[in-house]
């Protein structure tokens, strides 16, 4: 008998910026999976429920846990913070799941969240008002010249970019790296917003420069958006126009 | 006197995905200014309330009329689809805002939603879980050139690649032309998926490969979402892995 299994993202953290459909997720499962932190923002929806509460790094022991439980049938639900399909648990269990194909298949669905990237540029203004690209600067699991190259791609082809991950303790030369390469591309006046925590109590969002960026600290909760050529600051929003001025445009 | 702006995305159409903050600031409102077609599923929170549907095409005009009511000291919120922050109306409305910076200024909020890119992404499975690019293929305000180099770019630098509005009536060369800029990057098995209408009734999600995408129809209700080179199907899901074959890695 095989079980059912859902992956959901919590959003940013507001309760009020989770939609119905994750909730009633939660609320159908009889096991609930994640890193630990998360648990205190839905302690009402897993009341009387297991819960299987892992550290911060043992994210494959997450995936594998939760699918031993579905395929024992139980009714699981997998926990990210944000969007559980970017960079989240969504695509680690369906990974998982892949490694052994001839195993029973528990019924997968993955409801969509808000991620940060969608949360933080809301507190920034309209930053994403164009085409973007979102880079993770972690090389734990991707070569830094890999991410070095997106980074130029990026920039050289006028994206907007959201960068995550930016900085840890342990990470500290990538995010001076990054801004050295944009800076190759962009002006040192191409406006750059950092949002740390969005959402929750302790949130603090910084709007300045590539310039003045060098001085803002960040850390694994900071999320980075650096604007095109056209983003521009306006009484403190981040404002990326639609379209670039008409007299470029095929008109 | 002046106004307060609201500006939210309703998600990708099923009630259930779009959070609480949403339904308050809509509910908040005196007037309630959107694309014509978005207020039917939002008739119990409108109910009573000054609504102004104006046409698609029309979004210039949405803002300025949004702006107007806010000056002279109403409640308004402009509604988008998905996320308003991307490719919506919150960079519109800011940017008309910014063009006559002596105006008097309405408080504005921004409320963030579930993007049709997360949206189709929960859909196909877990295509974004690394490194994307979001490339809207409408040359209306962008001129052709930057999009072919963007895209180029994100193919080269190994994104995963999620296309908007791909194809209307009136531009149907346009997404043959990304397909074939792709196939000069990344092999014609790369996983691709389509999604239409997500979360509607009329949801219609394919998947298949940057070979037989070909044959696919597209419109501008359909996302796609074109894997990277590590990209897989597995069970009619998209998966993209967290990171790159360790021997790939630094460690």
């Amino acid at each position: 008998m095989s079980g059912q299994l859902w992956i959901v993202g919590l959003g940013p953290g507001a309760r009020n910026l989770m939609p119905a459909q994750t909730a009633k997720a939660i609320g159908a499962a009889d096991v609930v999976i994640g890193y630990s932190g998360y648990f205190d923002g839905i302690a009402d929806l897993v009341a009387g429920k297991a819960c299987i509460a892992l550290p911060l790094g043992e994210e494959t022991e997450r995936a594998a846990v939760a699918i031993g439980h579905a395929r024992e049938g139980r009714r699981v639900c997998v926990i990210s913070s944000g969007d559980a399909g970017i960079y989240g648990m969504a695509s680690l269990v369906l990974e998982t799941l892949a490694r052994r194909p001839g195993d029973v298949m528990p019924e997968v669905s993955i409801v969509p969240g808000i991620s940060a990237v969608n949360a933080c540029a809301a507190l920034l203004g309209a930053p994403l008002g164009h085409d973007f690209a979102v880079i993770s600067l972690s090389d734990l699991l991707t070569p830094w010249e890999r991410i070095e190259r997106r980074l130029h791609a990026a920039a050289e082809a006028d994206f907007v970019l959201a960068i995550l991950n930016p900085q840890s303790r342990r990470r500290d030369w990538q995010l001076p790296r990054a801004r050295e390469i944009l800076l190759g591309h962009r002006s040192p006046e191409t406006p750059v917003g950092y949002v740390r925590n969005a959402y929750r109590p302790e949130q603090a969002v910084w709007l300045g420069t590539l310039q003045t960026m060098a001085e803002q600290p960040a850390d694994m909760f900071t999320t980075v958006i650096v604007g095109n050529t056209q983003t521009r600051e306006f009484r403190g929003r981040m404002v990326t126009p639609r379209g670039y001025p008409s007299s470029e445009t095929r008109s």
